[in-house]
């Protein structure tokens, strides 16, 4: 019923739905850094944790706490570093 | 790395993991009912859709939306519906 997905050998994993939000993910990342491709417009939110992120051509990485959304555009990209085990949810448009 | 939990076949699916928040899950419901017990006390918050909640003790259903919290005891369990496919986190304490 639900996907699971996983990225980067396990250090990052993820489970698909779809409800009135549209399609959505949720997921959890490792201590790490990682730089995902967006084939969609994302809205991303911190449900646990935090992460810095550097969106494509920005110049600034941002820090993101719990419950706080940034959005990038679709086919670009964006880095993130996470000190600690982070969640998140995904929301794409 | 990151253990994948399923419930009631499948319906019911979550992540566990570890940070500074403690012990804490995120996952995904399918639309129905579901009652889970509790051996730690449990802080749940809906992160996309809504939930139906009624738990041990209390008479009264409420309803949770996005970000919302409620808190159930140790040893004791609750009862949900829901009316589409909707996402949690719990934080274990």
């Amino acid at each position: 019923m639900f996907n699971v997905n996983e990225y980067f050998d396990g250090t990052v994993k993820s489970l698909g739905f779809e409800n009135k939000a549209g399609q959505v993910t949720i997921g959890v990342m490792a201590k790490g850094e990682y730089e995902f491709g967006t084939s969609m417009v994302e809205h991303m939110t911190v449900t646990s944790g935090e992460m810095k992120v550097l969106i494509k051509g920005e110049t600034e990485w941002k820090t993101y706490g719990e419950y706080e959304t940034f959005r990038v555009e679709k086919d670009s990209s964006f880095k993130v570093i996470l000190e600690d085990q982070t969640s998140y949810k995904c929301v794409y448009s």
